[in-house]
């Protein structure tokens, strides 16, 4: 597990730091930030925010704009962006080049389908190799770990906070794809990565991770803008409302007027949700 | 003096809007983002901080990743984002495309030398089509207008605020170039635009100046961080240190331990710049 240093530059008191390594996972390269706190010496391990962008973002673009440096540097939590999915020679792009499928469209799932399956395998990435590599190189600790996300990233955040609540501690998410197996996005990623068995989607479900049982580590933050342009046909918050008022689950959903699906809507609630997560890890 | 209106996005409770004219300075198509705090409303005419960018950036570097609006919605200040140089098809640019001079590299002057004559013009662009814009367009008020500006951009703020006063009520600067009529950036820059003859330099160049007179409306607040790599050869703080002392300007400049050059810099005290205009304004 050999890292990379690409660049690191003071910002807000901490380090922000890009890294890159070969991904035992994917099988390529992945490129990933961190962001350490001031609080991040002497030995000290702190609470981490891994979180999960959204469709054609690579690591860099919540990274440079997502506004989260002034709170983690306020309350010590590590922050920390991965790629969307894999990428480099020899990984398979949606076959139109898409922007809603393949390169920089991983989903957070671990494919089934060729040529997918070798390469994306986004989700093993995300709850297994990303967490040991940020243990084994830099100050955090893995007990008090923490995911959200916006849009497709709001998915991966809830559908992996759903299903390993112990090892993600507090979970958000922006304007999340909430129930994939009921969108055209999701339809077209779930049935592309994971083929047309729709139990098979489940497990990359939201909803229907919660209708099957799953349950979270605590309450859930999601933020909605109510001028999102994909609200009404692919994000759809009242399912999920309606999943976690069913299940019990205690879920604070948001819905922030005059707000779209961009980093402008991100970067305005980010310090809530650190203070979020902080306040849980 | 149409205004095409290219995007908004609600941002930190206010909007953030981008923006296109045919520009009278530069004979070509110019681009501008403004953001509007939460006060914009009513016909309440609001303090203006116009950001003057460095080089190879456009509006958009700045307007996304500087960090600016949460303070600019505190405190009700409007943010304006110029481009660096005009741009579009006729528009000279470097012989050999480099990124110091040309597109991108206009360094707030008035050219006097061909094929830049024609064109680049962002001396009066920033100085009178600009604010006359803003006026025309925006709840602002012209009476309370400040300017800053890194890198290049500290160098136009800081010969702007010195030469117009009673236009730039408040002045401040990250990381400036402050005499480039000693560094290797403005040797290039102000040889190419404004010719051999260094007597026409000294209007574009902040020490200068300072040596001949001018002086800002106020007190000027710069900041530079130690790790910069452009540091000693192109910015060089202490010449303005020492012209300013010389002359009674009060300077206060800031040395900020660890910082380099980028974004990471900027957004890291972009808070302090406009709390430091919002009280002069």
């Amino acid at each position: 597990m050999t890292l990379e240093t690409v660049s690191t530059s003071k910002a807000h008191g901490g380090t922000l730091g890009v890294y890159k390594h070969e991904s035992a996972s994917t099988g390529t390269g992945m490129t990933f930030s961190v962001f350490l706190p001031p609080q991040a010496v002497d030995g000290a391990k702190l609470p981490v925010l891994v979180y999960l962008s959204g469709l054609t973002c690579t690591h860099a673009n919540v990274t440079d704009k997502g506004e989260y440096r002034k709170a983690c540097a306020e309350l010590g939590i590590v922050f920390v962006a991965p790629d969307t999915s894999p990428r480099g020679e020899g990984v398979a792009d949606d076959a139109d080049g898409a922007y809603d499928f393949g390169l920089g469209a991983g989903f957070y799932v671990n494919a089934t389908q060729e040529p997918f399956a070798q390469h994306y395998r986004m989700w093993d990435y995300i709850a297994e190799e990303l967490p040991a590599l940020l243990g084994a190189n830099f100050p955090v600790d893995l007990d008090r770990m923490g995911i959200t996300g916006h849009s497709m990233g709001g998915h991966g955040a809830l559908t992996l906070g759903l299903t390993y609540p112990e090892k993600f501690k507090s979970l958000s998410a922006f304007a999340p794809i909430v129930a994939p197996g009921q969108v055209p996005w999701g339809h077209k990623a779930l049935g592309g990565y994971l083929g047309d068995d729709r139990a098979a989607w489940r497990s990359h479900d939201a909803v229907a991770l919660i209708e099957d049982g799953k349950r979270p580590a605590g309450a859930v933050l999601v933020d909605q803008g109510d001028a999102d342009g994909f609200l009404v046909e692919q994000l759809r918050p009242e399912l999920l409302d309606a999943a976690c008022k069913a299940a019990g689950v205690d879920l604070t959903l948001r819905l922030q007027p005059g707000y779209d699906h961009s980093y402008n809507f991100i970067s305005t609630f980010m310090e809530d949700h650190i203070r979020w997560h902080a306040e849980r890890l």
